[in-house]
């Protein structure tokens, strides 16, 4: 007797996130793990189930030296303890899907090809993803392949919010504002449509605060204005990275500085955000229990510039009904919750401090405006749901012929 | 019986903004003019006070093949009309005054080299600037020469608002959220003292729209955010200017475009903005009697991100009592006004339609929560009054010797 099942992947620089999920019925979560360090210190850690077994192992650097070995030692552990699995279909994060994917597609042959050639817009993890796919293509040849964009989401934006004020062929040729942490917004609108109907309705702003953070405004569970642009890079600050920055220091750091614009890249990606401002770290949570000055400016920006985004996406809404906090900081840091709703009355918000505190899901008092909610996102589960939604169809497609 | 004057000095990339005032008492405005097209075909008006004469005439190309020639052509004709001015201060508009001047400063050769020492950060403008001042020093040895700050008035800003999420040292060497636009916001903030006090102490967005464009956000009349950042690039679109723009996007068009660093600053500064979106025009006024997609596409996109940061600059103060709008298109374009302040009753914005249509003060409705208000600036006459400060200071000292 054999269960089948789709396989998630999110491969990240040097990471890569895994999901195995049953197809039987409705789609469920037998394991989600991660291995961190790929080509270096791997490490693996899994979870089976709510509330089941939880497994973390070093490995050895030649059990994974790169994403395939990561993906076969991942899928060896879980093939030990789930023998049953049959895997029909592998779902992929992927960062990229241009200006022409609103949906997740199937990945053949041609639409490798068409990955490939996004690759320039996203040359730091586009090509990670696509040696996901790879690698998944050679363990599972018979298995359907399915790319979910973190763009797709963001498709329904007004062509006004898209572009840059650059002259027009850059637009057709791309350069546009594409927004990411689609998996994760798509995740939250069919949460509050399924908790909150009439606020999915709305107008609502959902705050992905992660060691990646971004901000989306929604009119009717659909997105309509995100913070982040034509890259990751932009919008709010992050653990590593600038955020918003103006242009002009581009050009001064490479022409008064004397920096490559690869040694520029480096310092907005990798040692500016929360980490830069600090002197200290990339984590909120290490930032919080520190007591020093530079700690608390970097907190201070980092909830700035959310507060900044956050009256400037409901500009693009014409208003606000709700706020949701999501991502690793948005789940769980209360104070960067409270910070940010604090003194927001003129645009609706008054914050229930003791429900923040304990990390209920509503958050704002019965009487705020605006209601105030953290609802904990879940990427793989938008991939497994969409996996499973192109296996059914298949089978539809089977079962009419 | 001569009459004392000041000049004031303006000088831009290829124009010198100029004008005369009596520092008898009160100052008063003598002649404003500008030179257009300096180095090339240049072009000279000039309007006598209030009411007065108008002159405009086409010079050649050797009355103003630089800003000391440009400067002498204007200052022959001053002569000729007002021939019993005697110049005792000359003030300068100074695109950069670092992070250490708050106000302006006479300019000494101690502060000529400082002045020389923040170019870096504006290498498009200040060389401009200095060059204005070194030519007035040359033409009028015995007058005081004083320096007004774009970046002053934007000094008491929170730190949090200055900074970049950069590492620290950016900052510490003066990589910063300077701001510009000063002389103007300095002089509406003065207006509004005199017009609305009450509104002056509250929370007030200015927007100064012309062909440099940005936002400033004051509480109690002094500025505590602005949209412009580091650079004149940053923040709203402007005539030819990109405005805020994904780091990214420079990274793209030079590893993937092949462009030079000095060719994506061309395009960033001079092909972008209202221009390279409308594929017609810098100029609002020919974009708003345009009929093509591109042209309306240009002005939603500036109305667009004009809106967006009204809900910033409001989170950035707490709120929202009043929005002024100045500079040429603010000052004059009825319909931009309109679509800015069009659906944002969730900010308390009621605009009357008649009122805006008549280029009225006031052109929110009575009971609209916010007010909303068009107030003409004028930066010259903020230069002139710190010439005439430094002036009487200086009888003082005088007096008191």
């Amino acid at each position: 007797m054999t269960q089948p099942v789709a396989i998630t992947i999110n491969a990240g620089s040097s990471s890569l996130k895994f999901g195995m999920f049953s197809t039987t019925g409705e789609i469920a979560e037998l394991a989600v793990g991660l291995v961190e360090n790929i080509g270096a210190a791997p490490r693996l850690r899994v979870s089976f189930g709510a509330g089941g077994d939880r497994v973390t192992q070093d490995l050895s650097g030649y059990q994974a030296a790169d994403h395939q070995g990561a993906l076969q030692t991942a899928l060896a552990l879980l093939r030990d303890r789930i023998p049953d699995a049959q895997v029909r279909a592998v779902g992929h994060r992927i960062v990229h899907g241009g200006a022409a994917h609103a949906a997740p597609v199937q990945i053949t042959a041609p639409m490798l090809d068409t990955l490939r050639a996004l690759s320039p817009f996203a040359p730091l993890h586009q090509p990670h993803n696509i040696a996901g796919v790879e690698a998944a293509m050679a363990l599972f040849p018979d298995a359907l392949q399915v790319a979910c964009f973190d763009t797709a989401f963001h498709r329904t934006h007004p062509k006004v919010n898209d572009m840059f004020a650059l002259p027009r062929a850059y637009y057709d040729k791309g350069v546009r504002r594409y927004g990411f942490h689609g998996l994760s917004y798509d995740y939250i609108s069919g949460e509050l449509a399924r908790i909150a109907p009439l606020l999915h309705a709305g107008r609502v702003v959902v705050a992905h605060l992660g060691n990646g953070a971004s901000m989306c405004g929604m009119l009717g569970g659909r997105s309509v204005a995100s913070t982040m642009g034509f890259t990751a890079l932009d919008g709010l600050p992050m653990g590593t990275r600038t955020g918003q920055i103006d242009p002009g220091v581009t050009f001064y750091l490479v022409e008064q500085e004397g920096k490559t614009l690869d040694e520029v890249r480096d310092l907005y990606y990798k040692r500016s955000g929360l980490l830069g401002l600090s002197g200290l770290s990339n984590d909120m949570r290490t930032l919080e229990a520190a007591d020093t000055p530079e700690a608390a400016e970097a907190i201070d920006y980092f909830v700035f510039r959310i507060r900044r985004e956050l009256g400037a996406l409901a500009a693009a809404l014409g208003g606000l009904d709700a706020v949701v906090f999501c991502g690793g900081i948005g789940e769980n840091s209360r104070l960067i919750r409270e910070r940010v709703c604090a003194g927001m009355d003129w645009i609706g918000i008054e914050l229930d401090r003791a429900r923040n505190a304990d990390n209920d899901m509503v958050i704002s008092t019965p009487l705020s405006r605006v209601r105030v909610m953290v609802i904990p996102t879940n990427e793989e589960l938008v991939i497994a749901r969409a996996a499973h939604a192109f296996l059914s169809a298949g089978d539809g497609q089977a079962a009419a012929e």
